[in-house]
């Protein structure tokens, strides 16, 4: 189920068998020459709502597309929340869940430097129960889509080289296969542009000229992006029941 | 163009000849038996959509699609920010939009609840500058689609009696014929929803048990769903035009 | 009663026969050439004290004086709050009400201005009991002095043309009325000051050289402000009679 | 001249010749069996509004009447900022006039109990420019209206016994000189009210059931509060002027 | 015993038998010519450790060792914190000592500074407890150093004049005591440094160039701070005694 | 050198030739049943601080003692920020290091639990800059100390099995190196305590009954402690002296 396409009454009724649920997050960020500003969020989304396909049950909520990406606002097209602003909006999405009896809040993340903030605002979350010595009533969960079994695998075997950490060739190929009008091209050298630390959008946007890091987005292709998405959503409906299954210590 | 489809580069290039760009902003929530809880966020969406098919030089941003429902979080599947974290929000997606040089940002609104924050969040930006004594350098416009031209008057010869305020004949039509595979049908009694305040969601849910108010949202086809969203589309771009065209006094 | 001139057992007493506050509400900035700074606050001062003299058993509070006036800050005495620090400010009032057993507290606005800021910490204040799932304990409204019975048409009567909406000739009047040793006077031009949106405060000054709205503020007597406060005093004692009537949904 | 029942211009006039201004600043808590509510914010009030009168020149702004009362919010009507509010609202009001081009802003308090939330607002503006390196542009001073130059001699000679530090006889008898038609009476005991620390409410209300911390506020009459009013007025009037001349260091 | 060298089976033992904690605070700033940057901060700490050894029972907690500090930012090495970051700061260490049973929580300051904004921060933690009507659970108190049990009158007989109040001859004599491998010296004149008001960091710095407030601290020896380490030390212990003794009123 | 050993001065000479400063940053929390509440923030000082007698030039500040160990709230003797706290706390130490021209700040970390809320607040004190297209003017880094060079070789040899990831036996090694007066020893069961997930202080609790995650910090030993810390100081010379020597890019 899509949470978005979905009734009260529809809800309601899931809540009674299930109280898991999948929240696609990511950014939407400069990435590269050739990469969507939208990479960050359409990936997650794209793999859980073909998850969803794959598995009915699974209930996907509507896409955090906005997260933490202060250090690409040097590029236009970048919109990124402080880090105090993502924590309390991801506080806010998890206290509405979880007054609905949703115990299990799985948030499928597509952006590397959204990580600290996420799970800063988890620690948050737990803190209000802690500070009270109550339980917080429901367990948080973050995993990166490259992180699901078999992807990083396969990414590797497909982009032996040049895969980088930003406007990588596997996060472009997912976006060509779900979008295949908006594919983009363009010369950009070096072939595998540089790395280095993260810091400030001025900065940034000084050390990767381009927007790419360690990249080489050119061996994206549709096909590949299609095999990435599979097994993907392989990954994530297992790792979601998973996370379904544990049991509260007592 | 759709902002999240595009690259950095074609942003750059777009914003040395306008530097507009329209957001659809909603809220996820209980749309009564009937509607779909994404409603307020999917309507200003399919709008703006339709709107830069006709006009391709129109800019959509990502739809900002979690609001202020707090009203509503008694009913299952509404996630709902604070008015404090919404505005934070909105202030962070203005300033990253305001330092790459976007001067007219509009927000295209599907939610009449999230009025007064987002006018609130508008103040909180201009106040930044107001202290200061200097130019804000961004103007920011709030628009219900309901208010586009020629939109009301259409949806009141659709539905003379029984449109009401919230899980409308209107808006739930406009997502009909945008996800036909997802029209749901509910008996539900009275025919047309009582009419009251709104205060917090024990008490909304109390009085509209259901969910909607003073709505018979039985009436709502994709037909006219497709009618009302070509007429916002006009009235959208008619609208953002003339923004765009407001000059600055001096 | 005047809580301010009450003392606690006089204030415990009254709780136990009625719940209900009346708060004055306003902000106090720049009025044009002839409007005193405190117009926005004054006038609903003016007002709810007149009529608790007609109903003594009226509780009034302190009047809350500084409100949202961003935009008004480019003109010298203007004092705003940022809409943050207006809806904490806010909050604890109500919070501080309700901790002692006020069901109803109804704000009787003076600014226009104000009304977004002053809902938006309504339904923070109501958020707070929402994401918990239990009632609030109190109900909030909210009232322009002019949206009171009588009010708009005896203002259209006095002044058919050139009233405005900001340096009204009606409310000038209403502070004439109260002070009649402060009634200003000066040359302005043109007669009837132009209209436009409303942006930061450097923006604003430059489309409204003098601050006035769309008004003509010579028109006010202290006569006219008089007729003014007698229909406002009546139309609130009815206003607020009828809040606290009102009996909440079980 | 009194800010509020002052036009903008006149204000710009009077930032010609100096840059001072007044708030009166207290609190609206209950103050014992026979003191009013408002006698917190209503003592600076007085106080400085009768300076004004000795020294037209002397520019009082709105009296900032809600403070940090927590401790007496377990007696009806007291009205609470928390402590965090408080600056931020002491915060914009300063930054208000400091963006007007006031140099000098001179709090007159009326509660001991704002003391170091008034003190702690100042050093968080002050902090801005720290930070920062710059001056801040304008000098901030509070002083409590019982520390005015011959006050606090005035009180020990008036009520050598019995003074107290809350509901305080002083404080009591300069609202009956102001508002001489509501002097309350009540009977009372011990003579002498307890004295001790100052926690949460509720355990100040286990302290001092009738809200008084050391007085008898009996000894209060409408004469001596003329008298320290006339000293206070004076003394005022030679702080403001001392706290005006002061020169920046350079 | 120190907290920080027990494990947690041992606090819990102690909470058993005792539920009153000694938290050393104070700021890292400037202190002149010759005083070092950690004096008001080790200060407290020398002391209680001190008084800790003739007291195996008194429970020390960790330092908290950056304070509000504001206007010592001009001269390298100062570390402040916001009032309102130290707030939040004094509320999260409260929050958590209260939420493991302790229910007197004394803090030994050694900057003046420091006094409104932790006073502050007691407020607002006892203001929730106050909006909610229910009893805190903990009672604070502050105490600096040179107010305890004959350290005062020690200090005036050490130091009949150029005491100060800034880089004190007896905060120096304190750490001189503790620290003999890092006594400083320096040339400076004035012998006395001057005093007057204290505002933004730049302010300060002009008045008082060296960083001195009304001191001359070439008075202090490490004797002299012994015998004040041992004043206060037993002050402390008789202090924090009587504290502990208290009962709370029912 | 130690900063809060030093007089402003000093440091004013230091920043002449460096521009870089060490913070050891850490956490109370319990470490198990024989662990110190100090450990986390300990062993960084520990470590810095030897660092700083084998290369006098490496300027040390203060130590940050408390951080995120929400987690830990279930143990007597925990103290913890929430994120949001920590990341305002650690804003003002870099901003006021900052202010002072410190271009480097190296944070040396004792505590797992703390990372991501450390880097969300380095990226809010970023976003500052990157809002307003503008350098920062200081790079941060963050390393954790078991990370230096050669530490978690070292350790693995010393502990080839129970290291675990909380109360690790070398985190309990290199306290009972230097303060080998509060060794503590007590009975556990299992040898080696489970792992999992870490969320709410009750959920901690239940999982890891006595507090170890993972380990088994019996073989501790003083010798293995001193072992560690030298290899972490030489580690942390050598990487100190890689962060001073790097170059923004330009
Ligand atoms: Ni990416
Ligand atoms: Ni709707
Ligand atoms: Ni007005
Ligand atoms: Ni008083
Ligand atoms: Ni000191
Ligand atoms: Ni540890």
């Amino acid at each position: 189920m899509l949470l978005h396409l979905s009734t009260w009454p529809e809800i309601e009724a899931y809540l009674k068998t299930s109280q898991t649920i999948v929240v696609p997050i990511g950014s939407n960020e400069q990435h590269g020459p050739t990469g969507l500003l939208g990479t960050d969020w359409l990936c997650p989304e794209i793999i859980a709502h073909e998850a969803q396909k794959a598995e009915p049950n699974l209930l996907v909520g509507p896409t955090f597309n906005i997260g933490m990406a202060q250090h690409h606002l040097g590029f236009p097209g970048t919109i990124s929340l402080r880090p105090s602003t993502f924590m309390a909006a991801i506080g806010d999405w998890c206290r509405s869940l979880g007054a609905h009896g949703f115990t299990k809040i799985y948030f499928l993340n597509g952006h590397g430097g959204n990580v600290p903030t996420i799970e800063a605002a988890f620690s948050e979350l737990y803190a209000e129960a802690s500070f009270g010595g109550r339980p917080r009533g429901f367990a948080l969960k973050l995993k990166n889509w490259w992180e699901l079994k078999g992807v990083m695998g396969l990414a590797t075997r497909q982009f032996p080289t040049g895969h980088g950490s930003h406007a990588t060739p596997s996060e472009i190929a997912v976006t060509q296969w779900a979008y295949p009008d908006h594919i983009k091209t363009a010369e950009y050298a070096p072939q595998i542009a540089p790395t280095g630390p993260i810091r400030e959008a001025a900065d940034f946007r000084a050390r990767y000229p381009d927007g790419r890091m360690g990249s080489d987005p050119i061996q994206a292709t549709p096909e590949k992006g299609g095999e990435l998405v599979a097994e993907a959503a392989r990954g994530l409906i297992e790792d979601v029941a998973a996370f379904s299954a544990e049991v509260a210590p007592t």
